[in-house]
């Protein structure tokens, strides 16, 4: 089997992890825009844009943003500016794919302008799953850090049942927490039940609410606004994870005397290995299928 | 029923919890060697020594350290000097208890002189098997904090399966680590391999060592000696929660270059709340027996 060669057009620390993981699958690595020499490795050589040979790319690998609205890419020498353009993409086979973590419509116009392919890692649907576990216990490790009690035996909810929702209540549940999970859908109530969670109605959260120590919302919508807020016990700890602007009223919450944490990018800021495992992995899927 | 008196000797902070939660239980305090406001409570009075009255105590709370080898007691105000004496306990109604954490020689004479009942509360068992569950969450936080990966599906080894060791290898099971436990006796082995871990002699322990993410020792023995350190990889994290002075060779780990932590004490540190509960629970047992 002939060695893929893979572009980093990045200086995202988080993507060192990825090389280092794709470079033991033997893949050849030319890294762009990294400053640092935590990147040695026989199959990794770092190069400046002005010498890159793209004829011979299988993939590149943007920073996990992708591109500003510009077309820019974030690099460690913030003087060496570097813009991801049509005319450069053309010069790669037809067949390279473009991996970035998420995806702007400046990335997207860019990527079909040239006839390549983009794969936004972060929307599919087996990489939010596996990096729901980074994600629980980050929050569990933020739990621990900002309560004076164990996590075993203490009254938790968890708002939304998607893929987070659902990793973070066994994850709670598994350490010893009484698990209560808010859902909008009837199954979903039914599934949490056979799990042996507590479950309510989001639309009915205030009784628990009322004896929650440590209330996790997942879900991108106000779903702890000014009414759930008043029934909160003000010695309560509010973790939000979902994507800004979040689902707490903050100010709200702030004038209550009630702690908020609002957690974004948490595999990455806790688990960096993993999370780099984690792209890593598509990428060696998809460029072996 | 009569309302309990309780005398607090102590500028102990984890002491606070504790009469909180006793004064919950209807039992009046006199708390003397604090100088904070954070014990504002209906049955909690603040005294100096000069005007306690000891005639009606059913029990002292000491600090959880007890007395230093002179009999004196930590309090907060350290200019006012504050001294367990065989005078002071003759004070109190015959059956006064004495409670403290651990006790020393010399809070055994005094006590014993004035011929009134000890309970060192650590040397409880149910005390040392309750105090495990935040043993091993504190671990597990230093865990998460310490390493880049998750600990679901990290190698964790744990040392001994005694209180401490039992409850961590659950723990780290339950969050999703691949644990393996290091016991002495055929029969702990034995047990060990019924709860689905891994199980290893603690005198055959380099292979698993050689593999550990997560090495935790629970035994005041140095098991973790050069011979065995020398199997574990550097960029492995060893947390020690053994009492002083614990099961590792830190010198040699260190010029191994491998990460040590030796954490003690750890439920008052990282969950206050509870540890002073699991005190409380055992005062108000024994009150009402």
């Amino acid at each position: 089997m002939q060695h893929k060669h893979i572009i980093v057009l990045s200086g995202d620390e988080r993507n060192i992890q990825v090389m280092k993981q794709i470079a033991t699958k033997g893949m050849h690595i030319t890294a762009v825009g990294f400053s640092n020499d935590a990147i040695e490795h026989d199959y990794i050589t770092k190069q400046d844009i002005s010498a890159v040979n793209f004829s011979t790319a299988d993939a590149i690998l943007l920073p996990i943003a992708g591109v500003d609205n510009d077309g820019n890419i974030a690099v460690q020498d913030s003087d060496k500016k570097l813009a991801l353009t049509k005319e450069l993409l053309e010069q790669t086979p037809e067949n390279c794919l473009v991996f970035s973590g998420g995806a702007n419509q400046t990335l997207r116009k860019i990527v079909h302008s040239a006839n390549r392919t983009l794969v936004p890692i972060f929307e599919r649907d087996d990489v939010a799953i596996a990096n729901s576990i980074p994600t629980a216990e980050a929050t569990l490790q933020i739990a621990m850090e900002e309560t004076k009690q164990t996590i075993h035996g203490a009254n938790v909810t968890v708002i939304g049942f998607g893929r987070i929702g659902t990793t973070m209540a066994h994850l709670f549940h598994q350490v010893g927490a009484n698990v209560t999970v808010a859902a909008r859908k009837n199954t979903d109530i039914a599934k949490i039940k056979t799990l042996h969670y507590q479950a309510i109605h989001s639309a009915q959260m205030k009784d628990t609410l009322r004896h929650s120590d440590i209330t996790i919302n997942t879900v991108p919508a106000l779903l702890l606004d000014k009414n759930a807020l008043e029934a909160i016990a003000p010695n309560s700890l509010i973790i939000d994870v979902a994507s800004n602007p979040g689902g707490t009223d903050f100010n709200i919450a702030e004038q209550l005397g009630i702690k908020t944490i609002h957690a974004l990018a948490l595999p990455g800021k806790v688990a960096p290995i993993t999370a780099g495992n984690i792209i890593a992995d598509v990428l060696i899927e998809q460029l072996n299928s």
